[in-house]
């Protein structure tokens, strides 16, 4: 550990609020201010003692100040090494003073934002010199001490009085991440607020509800051509999103229907209209209002059907015109162009005080890494059906059981909080629109602790089932499909998703 | 809009790639080229002509390049705004040169953090002086061309041409905005290097599922104090994120059990343990492997019961000594002590090829802002329990139903693609765990488009419902609400949550 007894401290804040007892103590304990403009006005005010910023870089504030400490000798002093001949060098060659804290306190970006309307005073409030200078010390923690906002001073006066004016590495180091945090939201805030200017990023109506205020920070027109209809929604974009995700794992004509960002129906077959109504007949109720995705060009037969549906978005590769021509009748109804889209191969998203962030889910899942666990084999029309229905269920949310036959799904169990019921759900639901669950395939997001699952399945005759496996139970499981002549196959794949 | 002609641009780039055409693009067309270090060698090793820095600011490169362009002439220049008159006495009084764009790419700070693990490489790899220039140039760019990566050479090389060497406003906005939208991203990487280097962030074992890696990027000390167990994953994360957001609305004493982020039980009553057995008692088959939250102290009693159960994390705001004993009997139980904490209030998360936030949903949803919309009246009870419902629906998957019964839920539908779906599913699990529906209490997280909600609830005995309202049939609903005799309320507020 590295400790820095520091002497000289250069302050350049917006808010004075603090400035007064940090200022006193650093008089009181010898340690020389440099500071500029209206910082180093209000120290004076204090009857503090403070060196100008120009008499040491010898250069003048320009511009109104704004450039004030953009200088050599200022970033010479807070980028210069202790531990490094060549840097100590140059101090004493260039007359570099010698910093050993920076205290700064930004231009108030976003508040601005929020009260101002006038384009040029939010620019103003964009801080230049002050980010770099933070920046700088935050790089050199190894040697500076770096305060980036006023509710440090405390913290750091504390810690400085019980540390006799030294301070250690770690802490340095704290600071320092402390400012880059601050740094990267402070430009987080300045870019949303030009991606809203440029008209990329989109105010949206609403958020998930009508009295949530929200924001899509992404350009859709890089994704879409937007043909028809009225603007997305949040809950729109929620739903594109799944849509998007799911089908991309899909390579023969598919055709899926998305609800509260869950497949309510999806199906592959050899044509655009029969996997429209092979995804339609799995949940007709739920397809109301619908996001509507196809992988394939949309003909005019497959528009007179959808035509008949009420639904939010449809998303195509590709449409006929004839079809374009039926499907525009509604003008609410958006018709979306899909063009490449390279998902995001990391997603994140803010919980507690934090984000949570992770590697997509984009692992090479298919049957020939399988482990089938089984005496019973699967034909390979049941593993095409396994493979289709393991596509789906890593896309809905956990805990979800897919049941399958002939690549069409005919129901799920989604988003609940026991695989049991999951199974049980789907099973009633397959039921509902009749299906026959005899002779289906399953999958399961998540392993069998117990083999209550397969009991379940084979008591309605489900006949082949996939699974990731890893259970300390799994013998259990794998009895119970013996017992039932069950194929079972193990995927080493968990798909949780939530 | 203010066309501008460029006339000089300021290189400064890491990588030289599609250098080489764009000085000889500048060359040719009597565009003068500034430089510094190992980009003006490498132009001129091009034989095109250019200025040094140092040639302008009269200052050298020192500290072995750490600072090169971080002079007052350079930003002067760059902040110089044509249309004060001030600014331009000031390039005249103190000769600053004329910079009309800027060309940068930057150090690449999260490429050497994939390969190195070297801190002071990684470290050195934090631009200081690019970073300041780019975010110079994009704040000034009413005046000013910023060009932050090389990505954008190609298109405003085609653009100058087709433009004359001019540029509009619009455009040298849209690349402000990719300039902080670059930087933004830049330092949210350094943030991430040094959070994790302080150790408040933390790389998880794994993401929602073992092949995925993950991260969180918070300070769970400030949340919590661990008082036993392991560390936290990242589905831990999320329903523990779910659990203190779901107690939160709850002030008598209170206890729920989470499993993939919903409410498989919660109840209020006297105390610790009774809200503990009711809340179990809702579906102890979810509850297994569950999170559970209490808003009171766990109390020695409590402690027993909980002891029974296979659970990952306790949370409570206090914990009995003796209980602390009871529970601390698995090593690998997780027991919290949480401390206040502040709910972010926006929520955000990465979808398609951009972000979407909005206002966290905290809007204050009470009875007594409801508003009656039947004949048959609800009593006090009844009442306390449609807002008890109303408040788990809120933090429960969309589309979702909850039904009540003396502030204990009885059950819940959750995640569904159909209202009707969710009901029916409630109305199942209710029936599992040998509950009777008759006299409940419901809550809808949405409207009823169609009287159906009504009708298989009225079919079940259910007696009072809360619901937004708002759809354009909502009379129908009513209607069947008043042939029942069962009451209803409208609050206007829809609980979407996904």
């Amino acid at each position: 550990m590295k400790n820095i007894k520091i002497k000289s401290v250069l302050i350049s804040v917006f808010n004075k609020e603090g400035l007064d007892e940090l200022c006193r103590f650093f008089f009181q304990n010898q340690i020389d201010i440099f500071s500029t403009g209206g910082t180093e006005r209000y120290i004076k005010s204090l009857n503090i003692p403070v060196k100008s910023v120009e008499s040491v870089t010898g250069y003048p504030s320009i511009l109104g100040g704004r450039v004030k400490t953009l200088h050599p000798k200022i970033f010479g002093s807070l980028l210069s090494r202790n531990n490094s001949e060549e840097d100590q060098d140059d101090i004493k060659k260039y007359e570099l003073p010698k910093i050993d804290m920076v205290v700064v306190d930004l231009y108030p970006f976003s508040e601005t934002v929020k009260f101002s309307n006038e384009d040029n005073e939010i620019i103003e409030k964009i801080d230049i010199g002050g980010v770099s200078l933070i920046r700088a010390g935050a790089k050199n923690f190894s040697d500076i001490i770096v305060v980036s906002q006023k509710e440090q001073y405390s913290l750091v006066l504390d810690y400085l009085k019980e540390n006799n004016f030294s301070s250690q590495l770690d802490f340095r180091q704290k600071l320092a991440f402390e400012a880059f945090n601050l740094i990267s939201q402070y430009d987080k805030d300045i870019d949303e607020y030009f991606g809203l200017k440029c008209g990329v990023y989109t105010n949206l109506r609403y958020g998930e509800n009508p009295h949530q205020n929200a924001l899509f920070k992404g350009n859709l027109d890089q994704i879409f051509k937007k043909l028809n209809g009225k603007d997305l929604s949040y809950n729109n974009l929620l739903d594109v999103d799944s849509a998007i995700k799911l089908i991309s794992e899909f390579h023969d004509p598919t055709f899926a229907i998305i609800k509260h960002n869950n497949a309510c129906g999806i199906a592959s077959a050899k044509d655009s209209l029969s996997s429209y109504l092979l995804a339609f007949q799995a949940d007709p109720l739920s397809a109301f209002g619908g996001v509507l995705i196809s992988n394939t060009k949309i003909d005019y037969k497959t528009s007179i059907e959808i035509d008949k549906l009420f639904f939010e978005i449809l998303i195509a590769p590709e449409f006929d015109q004839k079809a374009l021509e039926v499907l525009k009748s509604k003008k609410n109804r958006i018709l979306l162009l899909q063009k490449k889209i390279n998902i995001q191969n990391s997603s994140y998203r803010n919980i507690l005080n934090g984000v949570i962030q992770q590697n997509y889910d984009n692992i090479e899942n298919i049957s020939k890494n399988w482990k089938l666990v089984t005496n019973t084999n699967a034909s390979g029309t049941q593993i095409e059906d396994l493979e289709f229905a393991n596509k789906i269920v890593k896309h809905s949310k956990s805990n979800a059981i897919v049941l399958v036959k002939n690549k069409q799904m005919i129901s799920s169990g989604i988003g609940q909080t026991s695989r049991i019921d999951a199974l049980k759900f789907a099973i009633e639901k397959a039921k509902q629109f009749k299906f026959d669950v005899k002779g289906a395939s399953m999958a399961s997001d998540a392993f069998f602790p117990f083999p209550d699952c397969v009991e379940i399945a084979s008591s309605v005759g489900i006949s082949t089932i996939v699974q990731p496996g890893g259970s300390v139970k799994d013998e259990l499981s794998i009895k119970a499909c013996n017992d039932q002549k069950i194929s079972m196959f193990f995927t080493g794949l968990r798909h949780f998703y939530h």
